[in-house]
């Protein structure tokens, strides 16, 4: 099997993540580090499962500032959690609302280092805590050290990839394109949104993606207003756009993509509307280079959007982090300014509002490299493609 | 079309919920209930989006104590929320860090009625907010309200499904039933359990799912030690025994259950644990009735399965609701003491530990009715199916 279709990873990855997390312990005088989401807890553990769909149990993990993450987890995770790299794992018989793990969290926080009386957690932007919100109020009565927010610095730790990391997403990509490439064999007017995204999602499986969370589709005549509603029974008709957006996974990595369909033709402004997100997608890639910011790679895309006419975005952003999660730290933005490194994988995504009504969002997936991008994504056709 | 093929809800169904929280906030002096998640958000607005896969942003919606609610949402849904009964939608550009929505949710807030002074939001059992933890504190200091815990109640609210909500869940209940029904056609030893659950998936995408998005798998030789991992590339071999549960989807409601299977052969113990789960559920069943508690049915399974040399329960219940999330509030255990009521919809869980390493977990699912119980899911053979 190639290197890059192995599932999970050396334990060499996750001895560099947790170093580079006690790095940053150091940098803002932490004794330890605690984390309740899924992908966090992936990051730092390698424990990938799908049961955090149950919303019911919560699970938690302490980096401390020497030596391996401490897992602090239900009973029915224990045997799960034995097949990683982590030694120290500790559980209890969940759910068991009185207290669930709260007293043991307390417990390994308290007997952490208290050289500096400080704890990170994912406190601020674009985080949440995966545990009840009064549950979090009594373990800071229960440890005698104060709690930090740590959320940026963990955007920023995640945000550059490893170089397997950027394979898995290179192969879900690969997997996408491939379900892309066949949807204009049976796509066709007079289907609906719902059947072309079923089969766009069994092919995508049998090309290898483990899962597909984010199937959206939206179509109108002559073009779409909505990105993230859909798929729904809406029948495509001749003259209709159809776009589909899309993330599939495979290994825990994300893919974030879209393609875009006119049935049967299309009016002059709308192929026009295509050719301008793609434009604007050449020119993002060309300013995605280590030492530009995210805000150069907004302004370069942005400046195309406007020249060709653009009313609006109301997507709110040009492109995103990607990763283990569909979308991630940092943000194609006006003002986000974030400084682009090496490893970064991210997405371009232009998208304007054309005309009242009628939007064109298009979509491709790079990589920050040492002297520039690379593209993760195999990019669309330049011109909107009319299937018959 | 079947009534109960038809997607989402009349408008009746989120008069009727709307007016069961404002209710509840009588009883509870509540001004307002603020909420962030998705099935709340779902639950009051009919808001249907996959698009909660992106963490990126906050959603908020508010109930007040008289009307409909009201949601202040990102500017990219303004249009799919248009498209649901809410009348009142306040967007902002997000994602927007220096203030991701937090003074328009305050706004709302101190606009709503002041006659109790109080404010609910999920801050308990089995919840989470899914929004920074220091953006809820910004909050809290703009409100001029006391923040109150409204998780056991909402909790409460969501267990009683109406009956638009229970055909929903029978029908992916059949869904998921023919899936399974497939299996023994297909899997055979020699294929991993990564094969089989793919092609188990794409059955289910076929029969009517939307998504399949809880499929684990565990196999060992006479037997399994994990039921909430995988499914891995272990290929299965003859004397194996192999277990996949599943929570698949259609129209936003969860099934939730398993099937066990050998290959080849089965030791009289394996096979004794297996009628010994199947029994259990046969208890549980007819202890799950109006009037009895979860925890009746938790001692009527258990008794079984203690009574067939059950080692342990790693699980941690025996049982628990469904609905719009793979699993929801109460649990079967020995204190949850829950009353049951018509129009909760239920798994029946039993699992035991029957030998070091080895587990044996069945599931079905039911829903209360006034009189007893009904099956949702077609129930599973009395004997272990063994696949030549």
């Amino acid at each position: 099997m190639a290197d890059y279709l192995r599932r999970g990873f050396e334990e060499a990855e996750f001895e560099q993540r947790t170093a580079r997390a006690q790095q940053i312990m150091r940098e803002m005088h932490l004794d330890a580090m605690l984390f309740t989401t899924e992908p966090n807890v992936r990051y730092f553990t390698g424990f990938h499962t799908q049961f955090w769909h149950s919303p019911t149990r919560p699970w938690f993990v302490v980096v401390p500032a020497e030596g391996k993450p401490i897992a602090i987890i239900p009973e029915i995770g224990a045997s799960g959690m034995a097949g990683t790299w982590i030694d120290n794992i500790i559980t209890w018989p969940s759910p068991q609302p009185e207290d669930d793990g709260i007293t043991l969290v307390a417990g390994v926080l308290n007997n952490t280092s208290s050289r500096f009386g400080r704890v990170g957690a994912t406190l601020g932007i674009e985080s949440y805590l995966r545990m009840p919100a009064n549950n979090f109020n009594q373990l800071k009565g229960m440890v005698s050290r104060d709690f930090v927010d740590t959320s940026l610095a963990i955007h920023e730790l995640r945000q550059i990839k490893s170089q397997a990391e950027i394979e898995k997403t290179r192969e879900v990509c690969r997997i996408t394109n491939a379900g892309f490439a066949k949807l204009p064999e049976y796509a066709r007017a007079g289907m609906s949104e719902r059947e072309i995204c079923k089969q766009f999602r069994i092919d995508m499986l049998k090309e290898g993606a483990d899962e597909c969370p984010y199937i959206i589709a939206g179509s109108g005549p002559d073009g779409y207003d909505s990105i993230i509603m859909g798929p729904t029974d809406r029948v495509i008709d001749g003259g209709d756009i159809l776009i589909i957006d899309t993330g599939a996974v495979r290994d825990g990595y994300f893919s974030d993509f879209d393609r875009n369909w006119a049935f049967g033709y299309a009016s002059e402004q709308t192929k026009a509307a295509y050719r301008a997100v793609y434009e604007s997608t050449t020119k993002g890639f060309e300013a995605a280079r280590p030492g530009a910011t995210t805000t150069d790679i907004y302004n370069a895309m942005w400046s195309v959007l406007e020249a060709n006419g653009a009313l609006g975005n109301d997507v709110g952003r040009l492109g995103h982090g990607l990763g283990m999660e569909l979308t991630e730290r940092p943000s194609n933005t006006a003002t986000d300014n974030t400084a682009l490194k090496p490893g970064m994988v991210m997405t371009l995504e232009p998208g304007m509002v054309y005309a009242p009504g009628k939007s064109m969002v298009h979509e491709e997936n790079i990589v920050i490299t040492e002297d520039g991008a690379e593209w993760l994504s195999e990019r669309a056709e330049p011109e909107l493609i009319i299937i018959d």
